[in-house]
C-alpha cells in the first residue's frame, strides 16, 4: 500500500562537529520520502524552485520514489542554515528562505487522493489542513509540527488533528501543545484532540509511543560518530509509516515494529550528511541493526 | 549476600511542582539502603548530628538495615534544600549545610569488611577510595560521583574509579568525566578507567547500560503524577544492587534485570516526598511494576 508525503523539499547548509555541507539536499519530505521507499511506495508532493535540477532528484528516482507530485515552479527552493554545538543535539538556525515554499498550496493530483496512507510533515497546519480535505478516506494519517506553529496558529492545530491519526512530535512540542508540564499528562491530553496514537520523539534517547491502553518506548541506537542529525526525525517518520504501509496492519504489535524501524532509519540517517547514506544504504543493513534493536532492549523478567 | 552502603544521610527541605516537605529525610545512603533493603540485607555506613533522633531512624530499622555503621556526633545533621521548576526535571539547590558530614571520615566495622557487595554512594572521591582500601576483596563494587568531583577532584575520581566494577552516573557527568561531548563515546572511553560495566542514568528517558561487549537501555516509568525526583538516581542504585546481590549473579542477564529493578524502584521514589513511597511499597507492587516494564519494552521483531 502506498504513502503519500506533503513537506518541504530544500537545500540545506549544515556545520556540524563532524564537518559541513553546504547547499545539500533536505527538506522534510525529502527524508520521509527516502526512509520510507526502503518499505511501500512513495509519492511526494511538494515545490521547487528553478534551482531544483534533474540531480538534485536523482536520489528519489534511484528510490523509485513517485515525483508527480513535486512541482517546480519559477523562483528558488526552500534554503535552510544551521549549526550544531560540541553535543550534537544543540542545533541553532542560522537562516530560513522559504523562497517558493511561501506560496505553496498543495494540491493533490487525483490518483493521490486515494492513497490508504498519508503523512503530513511539518508544514502550516491549514495547508496540512486542505490536504486533508482533498484525501478519500486514507486509511491512516500521521502528522508532524512545530513550536512555531503550536505557538502561532494553535487553533488550526488543534482543528487540523481532528482529522489525524498518529501525532509525531518531540517532547517540547507535545508539553506546549497540550499546555502541560508533564511529557505523560500531556500525552494523555493530546489523545484526546483527536490522534489515537502520540509519539513523542526523543532524539538520542529514542522514542516512545502513548495510546489510551499501552504505552512502549524504544531507545535510540547508540551512534559513535554522529555526523548530522538533520532529517533524523523526518526519517523516522519515513521508516514508521513505511512499515505500516507494508504490513498493511494497524495493530498494537505492528505499531511498536513501526517505532523499531523508525528508529533504525532514524540512525541511518544520522551517518552521513544529507540523504546520502540512504544512497548506499542496503536491506540487509536494515535488518542486522533491527536485530540489534532487539537485543539492546530485551530482557528476562527480573521478578523469576 | 549483603550490601554496605557509604554515604549520606540528610534532612531535604524539597519544593516541587507537588508541594513542599520541610526538614524530612534524605541523603544518597537513605534511599539507596531503603531502596535495596526490598531484595538484600543492608548496612549504612554514614555520619548524623544531634538532631538525629530514634524517630527519623524508624524507617531503617522497619526495613532491617543495619545502622551499626551510622555515628552519632556532636553538631548538626547534614542539611540539603532545593526547588524543582514546573518542569520537574530542573531543579536548583536553594542551600547545602554539610555540618557533620563535613568532616565525616567513613570506619568500616570490622565485620563490614567482609561484604561482598559495596555501594559508594556520591561523597568526596577520596573517601571512596578509603573506604574501598578498608575492604577485603569484594566481590562487586559501584559507585556515584557528580560534576563537583569530576571538576574539582579529577584524578582522585580516576583513582577511585580503577577499584570500581560499575560505574552509575548521569550523561552530562559522564560526558564531563570523559571530556567527550558525545555519549557513547565517552561511554567507551571510561569503560578503559576502570569500571567493566557504565550505568548512564537519564531521568525521564531512563538509563542505559554500555560495556564492551553489550548495549542495553530501559526507559523510565511514565508517571503521571510525579511528586519529588530526590533520590531518585539513589534509589535506582539500591534496586540495581539489591537485586544483583539477591540473585548472587554478575552475568549480563542478571545486570539488565538489574537495571529494570533500579528503574523500578525509582519510579516508586518520585511518587512521594522523602523516602515515604517506601514506608507503605509492598513487594507485589514491585512484582506488578517489572511486568509493566516488560510490557512496555516488548515488540515482536518487524524484519519477520
Amino acid at each position: 500500500m502506498s504513502i503519500v508525503v506533503v513537506g518541504s523539499v530544500a537545500f540545506d547548509t549544515v556545520q556540524t562537529p563532524a564537518g559541513r555541507a553546504e547547499g545539500v539536499l533536505g527538506g522534510s519530505a525529502s527524508y520521509f520520502s527516502v526512509a520510507a521507499s526502503f518499505f511501500a511506495p512513495v509519492h511526494l508532493v511538494a515545490v521547487v524552485g528553478e534551482d531544483f535540477g534533474e540531480d538534485h532528484a536523482r536520489i528519489f528516482h534511484d528510490r523509485d520514489i513517485d515525483t508527480a507530485g513535486l512541482s517546480h515552479v519559477p523562483g528558488r527552493t526552500f534554503r535552510w542554515s544551521g549549526v550544531y554545538g560540541d553535543d550534537i543535539n544543540q542545533r541553532t538556525t542560522l537562516s530560513t528562505e522559504l523562497n517558493v515554499f511561501q506560496e505553496f498550496k498543495p494540491v493533490l493530483p487525483e490518483r493521490l487522493r486515494k492513497a490508504e496512507y498519508l503523512f503530513l510533515a511539518n508544514i502550516d497546519p491549514e495547508l496540512q489542513r486542505s490536504v486533508l480535505d482533498q484525501m478519500r478516506r486514507p486509511r491512516l494519517v500521521a502528522c508532524d509540527t512545530m513550536n512555531f506553529w503550536i505557538e502561532g496558529k494553535r487553533e488550526a492545530v488543534r482543528d487540523m488533528l481532528k482529522g489525524v491519526d498518529i501525532l509525531v512530535i518531540n517532547d517540547e512540542e507535545a508539553r506546549q501543545l497540550a499546555l502541560e508540564a508533564n511529557t505523560v499528562r500531556a500525552a494523555k491530553k493530546i489523545l484526546g484532540f483527536g490522534p489515537s496514537s502520540l509519539i513523542v520523539k526523543r532524539g538520542e534517547y529514542g522514542a516512545a509511543l502513548y495510546t489510551s491502553g499501552s504505552h512502549f518506548a524504544v531507545p535510540a541506537y547508540p551512534l559513535l560518530d554522529p555526523v548530522d542529525p538533520t532529517g533524523a526525525g523526518d526519517s523516522f517518520a519515513g521508516g514508521f509509516m513505511g512499515h505500516l504501509a507494508r504490513k498493511g496492519s494497524l495493530d498494537d504489535v505492528s505499531i511498536r515494529q513501526a517505532l523499531v524501524v523508525g528508529s533504525v532509519m532514524a540512525s541511518f540517517c544520522v551517518e552521513d550528511f544529507s540523504l546520502r547514506r540512504f544512497a548506499t544504504l542496503r536491506p540487509e543493513q536494515i535488518r542486522t541493526r533491527l536485530k540489534e534493536f532487539g537485543r539492546m532492549t530485551q530482557f528476562a523478567d527480573p521478578a523469576q
